[in-house]
């Protein structure tokens, strides 16, 4: 079985050397005694849960999965889960970034990205209990009164209880207008929840004594569209000590994630309490769904890093022909298959997607922590623009880059990589689900083409290019300026119309939303390989004596604009086409 | 479950409309009564056994696998596996393409591709068994001797024996140099055969009495290289009716097809007979290897197809929101899915990869029979050329391609997609295995840089771009030829390329390869859909009553030339950025 190690180099060559992240975070007053040293400690500690404590229950998670107990509506999940869930729990990591209010260490959210990154890479399926209850945290914090934070706060934050979303039923996933759940005032004040959810990650288990929902439900009487949805909060066990009637009807057979309970819950007249105000549950929903979908993109990072570490230790074991060049191994019967320019060619595409995907991730983290505490307002604004648009980007492109990588590293291992033995396949079954969950990647495209461009009338759009073009009018010399700037033409053209033909005709910006994305984020990533190499270099320069290190960048940015970059043009084009093509059909000839 | 329909129209539209083929294989001998009738009677037979005797199967085999048991070296396929085995040798399926010398129907290759397309739809894992026979057929009619030839082939033409082939072994998949099992010659002329296969592909299962095994091992002082190697046949149950010493050690645990066993073999000192001469076990095992690369891209194709039925089923019925251009079943609370430009987008690439790589496939088949049964040797030597050249393609491309429809097809499905319930998880998983087997598709793309354009000094390719050139200036006026003399100058500005840097340094054709497989794939594909847009306009123009049909078929072409084909620019970019930057990485940078 595979042995998964932290990236902690990578991580901390972005972080704190591209993207001067310390010095930014310590503006923040909330953050002011963040320092390198503290940041460094805490991810090395974070990097031993996952390498020690979460991956080695990984692959045995995925064989032993979760069983359900229909008489007593529990659900088991796999051996050692429970006992590293305490691991987690007790050494602060579900606090890492809450609000010191409720017993938060109010440490940097970009920070718990990058453990979170770690987690994914080591065990996806149990890094999701925990994942999934910040979304509760987040949706309480911003939307519930005083007395139901102080009520469920403390013991989510503590890790001591678990939380969901509970948004999906069987005949609703992307259209929440929907839904059919209702919920029943009652004399208290409280109201009685009645309805099936499905597809709700961690709704049962065995790791906490107390799960709390949050719940999305119709109100007696609401409008029948999205305008008509209110949140409720619905914990498994009451103060009283009694059972709420909120049940698991069941779990989800899956792909992948087979560790992660995905469960059918079932509410049958549960009690539970408003959250925000009546039919506003579609804003609040977006609380939860925002942070959670950058957390999703992160997962997707954290997959493809550990199927690369998977497929290149494989690659430079694996002996077999000659290097086309002569040989390089001529005391061994062959040479390691990393000779060979194909088998290169794919571990490299991981490699600068990997590294370059974690750059605009934590570039975004940043942002994150600038948006919820800068003191300057407009300071704040302009980094919630630019989370606001870089969220479906980050969300979409590193779920697809995340599956794209593990399939690569399955392919360098031929035969052994589709057996169960080396972890990979696992790997391109648990992270297929990236791409769907808290919006598929269409929806991720649809939001940035049909909201995110048009926030503030372009103005987010216009802050990313104004960023990419500053940098580069101040970087004049360093390497792949110019690739960088025609790559921003194009992704500038494509946004321009996308912008005035969507304006006329919305499915015109629906037939260009999945190729605009992705020119979107391989500009994105041009723009963060041109800044890595410019760090790089100047290290080298300076004979910095990590010279394998930052030469492995340079070289990395150089691979990215000679041969990825080049898909710019086929995504522009694909962009410019439009939707005739698309539309022309008729429902039969779909079938024909 | 899914119900799996076999494509039989669109086969027809390929195979008698648009390739014309019953003339073709007409003016073969061996086919001269091959007509039309029959040709249809025999896939509506073969379509009815995949879809009522086949797809049942494959969901419940997928969840029951295999078992061994290893007190008696014994391997337990799933439930109804040899009944349906059983139907599917009883009813001639397994003979239809083998000689009638020892008891085969003689009937066109190419028609037997056909049917494997929809025993592969239907259940790949089960399609297996009989599949690999062929190999086992192939190379015992070609290079076994009369002897050999009376004993195994009846048998394995019936069906009532299966073949394997077996090459791998643990320390060498691709690289065959590196093969250690022994055959020592005895005194009756046999040989015994010692030593570990792996990925034995039907190498033990219950479905029949005796396996027939086709071995690469080596004679005493074969030279340590793939000129050492020699084949062998070691059947399971010798003629005296003992067992011989070649026993199933395990079965592989992989990540699909988990209804075909996946052997270790050990062979100990297991009776054997030499199949063609000594050290040219390459060679022979190149003529397995060759007709099963070009079945495995059937695989591809047939797997997409299942695929695309399960998407597309699902789609039509999910309503989720409303279209863009205002509501289209106002009578339900949301439109179908397939209103939605970026679902359309989707499901429309995996129709147009589907049935353009169906006709590049059937073109292919056709041209096996023309090389094998052709009179005239010209006629031979450039149908044999096509084949060569195209079947690397077909592999490559099609798997390529199944894998990602049917990915495709899950994500349309969302969540759905994602559970067990509605099949399409499997396929992904088990048309992952095709891209690696039998040659990894990086493989494919090295023998066509490598080998297939110097065939003949580059005849080969020559001929190939000589068809689509006449066939260009004899249809003037007909869709997409503007679009098809683009593609093919690209492609032949990258032949051009490949072919001069090649010579001077094989890492640039290396480097090349997967880019120039894929661009030549699409300009392929490009060709087919050009040539079924020409015959569907002709139909139209005729006034055919199966307007849908047609109409469809113009589309399809219309949005492949408008947003398919767009790829050949970054391709053709990717092929001319050369190794640089693939070869300056040091072994250390990699992980650095």
């Amino acid at each position: 079985m595979p042995t998964f190690r932290a990236p902690l180099r990578d991580m901390k060559f972005v972080f704190d050397e591209v993207l001067d992240a310390y010095p930014v975070l310590q503006a923040i007053p909330a953050h002011a005694d963040f320092t390198a040293d503290l940041g460094e400690a805490i991810l090395d500690e974070a990097a031993k849960l996952a390498e020690n404590v979460l991956a080695p229950l990984n692959s045995s998670g995925d064989k032993q999965g979760c069983s359900y107990d229909a008489k007593t509506h529990s659900v088991k999940t796999p051996e050692g889960f429970a006992a590293a869930y305490d691991q987690f729990a007790g050494g602060g990591w579900t606090a890492l970034a809450c609000s010191t209010e409720f017993g938060g260490q109010g440490l940097p959210h970009v920070l718990n990205m990058m453990v979170e990154e770690m987690v994914c890479s080591a065990n996806l399926s149990l890094g999701m209990y925990p994942g999934l209850t910040h979304g509760a945290i987040n949706a309480l914090t911003q939307h519930g009164t005083r007395e139901l934070q102080e009520r469920f706060l403390p013991n989510l934050i503590s890790g001591q209880w678990t939380g969901t979303m509970c948004l999906t039923e069987p005949q609703c996933g992307t259209d929440l207008g929907l839904i059919r759940t209702r919920a029943e005032p009652q004399a208290d004040g409280s109201y009685a929840i009645t309805g099936t959810k499905i597809w709700i990650t961690g709704g049962e288990h065995d790791l906490v004594d107390n799960i709390v929902h949050l719940v999305l439900a119709k109100l007696p009487e609401a409008p029948d569209s999205v305008k008509g949805i209110s949140l409720f909060v619905v914990p498994k066990v009451l103060e009283s000590g009694a059972r709420n009637p909120a049940f698991c009807g069941g779990l989800e057979h899956k792909m992948g994630i087979k560790g992660s309970s995905t469960c059918v819950m079932n509410f049958e007249g549960a009690q539970g309490w408003l959250v925000g105000a009546p039919n506003e549950g579609l804003r609040c929903m977006f609380t939860m769904m925002n942070s959670a979908r950058l957390m999703v993109g992160l997962q997707g990072l954290g997959i493809a890093e550990a199927a690369y570490q998977i497929s290149f230790g494989f690659a430079r074991e694996r002996l077999q022909s000659r290097s086309l060049s002569g040989p390089r191994a001529a005391d061994k019967p062959a040479d390691p298959i990393t000779v060979h320019p194909d088998v290169r060619r794919n571990l490299l595409r991981q490699k600068v997607m990997i590294e370059g995907g974690r750059a605009l991730a934590y570039f975004t983290g940043v942002q994150v922590d600038v948006a919820h505490g800068h003191e300057d307002a407009s300071v704040r604004q302009q980094a919630d623009d630019l989370v606001q648009l870089l969220t479906p980007v980050v969300k979409a492109f590193l779920t697809d880059e995340g599956f794209s990588c593990a399939n690569d590293g399955l392919q360098v291992m031929g035969g052994s990589g589709f057996t169960e033995d080396w972890g990979i396949e696992q790997l391109v079954r648990d992270v297929r689900i990236t791409r769907i969950y808290e919006g598929t990647n269409g929806i991720q495209a649809l939001d940035l083409v049909g909201r995110k461009l048009g926030l503030g009338g372009g103005r987010a759009v216009r802050t990313f290019f104004a960023l990419v073009e500053t940098w580069l009018r101040a970087n004049p010399s360093s390497p792949h300026v110019a690739a960088v700037g025609k790559a921003l033409q194009q992704l500038q053209r494509a946004t321009v119309w996308v912008a005035s033909e969507g304006m006329k005709d919305p499915e015109q910006a629906g037939a260009a939303a999945t190729p605009y994305l992705r020119l979107f984020a391989l500009t994105s990533l041009a723009w963060m390989w041109a800044r890595m190499a410019a760090v790089a270099s100047a290290q080298l320069v300076q004979g910095s004596t990590e010279k394998s290190f930052y030469s492995a960048k340079l070289k990395s940015a150089d691979f990215f604009m000679a041969r990825i970059l080049l898909e710019n043009d086929t995504l522009l084009a694909e962009v410019l086409a439009g939707k005739a093509t698309l539309m022309a059909f008729e429902d039969d000839e779909f079938a024909a």
